[in-house]
């Protein structure tokens, strides 16, 4: 398989649900200061211009929980879901759902407000908010997502590694992570993992 | 099982999905009117404060993507997702990925700019923006993304009803769903089917 990122992107995420999996994979990392990701050639690759994409014998895949979902079906001695329990998959489906749509939006509008407006007045207004809309996503998480250790309790699962990428926003985002204390020490415990570790050093890799 | 939604909400997919499912459901509305979704009563039920959420007998589920997965999970033989291919269910799982965190939030500038602004002149900037950036997530989805007649092709998928929820918006949104013709066949054959045409009849009620 390949995987498409960028250097911090939320393509981190299925960059360390590769490494756990054990697979052989290619990382190729995609140029957003020359706005390669707005190529012809990589536009081929994933239409939407963005990252992460997952070229694999069947075909490619975008968004992140779609990914990880692929892998931990592919891999399931891995296992990263509890893939024989509907319910508790869905809520692990409800996580990385929370993520896409709430957390990584609410954190985008520091610096792509240009997706969703015009003016350079709305692009500052909209990043004074980010710390306050950021703080909340994660006080939710804190207080009712999170079962701690990890994002389902005693299993590692795909929601970690997609939680431990948004929460690496946090300090750009003006949010310090300390005020979440189980998210800090999942956050910890991610980087102690020596897959996770390898993945996340090849990510950032000349940085 | 009981669904909490709000008329013209996201929550008209797991709606619709319910109905096809042919399970006894209980939908209880949500008046966002009065901010009943803000109350102390459904704080209890989803401390997001948002609908849709799904009362099952294991917990409460919530987010559209993760609530149309575990139905389809629960009532197989509704046969709404490709269950048994893991790639092809990923590309239903990126599809409604893509919905819940492009698309929605594209057309949300429209009507919640406080949740990542403080400004009127931001909400108004915002709002001048929805046509366009809706429209280029129709084009995509037109161009890329459906295979038609339905979202995955012939067969009926949870990635339906729920195109068609956030199509519905696209009017309010200043965009002719004629522009994307297989989205609009989606669209008509949708309201064609007898249990989405019921749930959707229910579903608006009085409004």
């Amino acid at each position: 398989m390949k995987l498409y990122y960028s250097p911090g992107s939320c393509a981190l995420a299925s960059h360390i649900a590769l490494e756990e999996s054990g697979t052989d994979y290619e990382a190729i990392r995609i140029d957003f200061g020359s706005a390669q990701q707005k190529s012809p050639e990589f536009l081929e690759v994933n239409p939407k211009g963005r990252v992460p994409a997952l070229v694999t014998e069947r075909g490619i895949l975008t968004e992140t929980p779609a990914i990880l979902f692929y892998l931990v079906q592919s891999f399931p001695a891995v296992n990263m879901a509890p893939l024989d329990d509907p319910f508790a998959l869905a809520e692990a489906q409800s996580f990385n759902s929370y993520l896409c749509a709430t957390v990584h939006v609410a954190h985008a509008h520091r610096g792509r407000g240009e997706r969703w407006a015009y003016e350079e007045s709305s692009f500052e207004d909209m990043r004074k908010k980010v710390p306050e809309s950021v703080s909340a996503c994660f006080q939710l998480i804190e207080d009712t997502l999170i079962e701690g250790p990890w994002v389902l309790g005693d299993t590692y699962s795909m929601c970690d590694p997609y939680l431990y990428t948004v929460a690496r926003w946090m300090e750009g985002d003006g949010v310090d992570i300390n005020r979440f204390p189980k998210v800090k020490a999942q956050f910890d415990a991610i980087e102690a993992r020596p897959a996770a570790a390898r993945a996340i050093e090849a990510h950032f890799e000349g940085v």
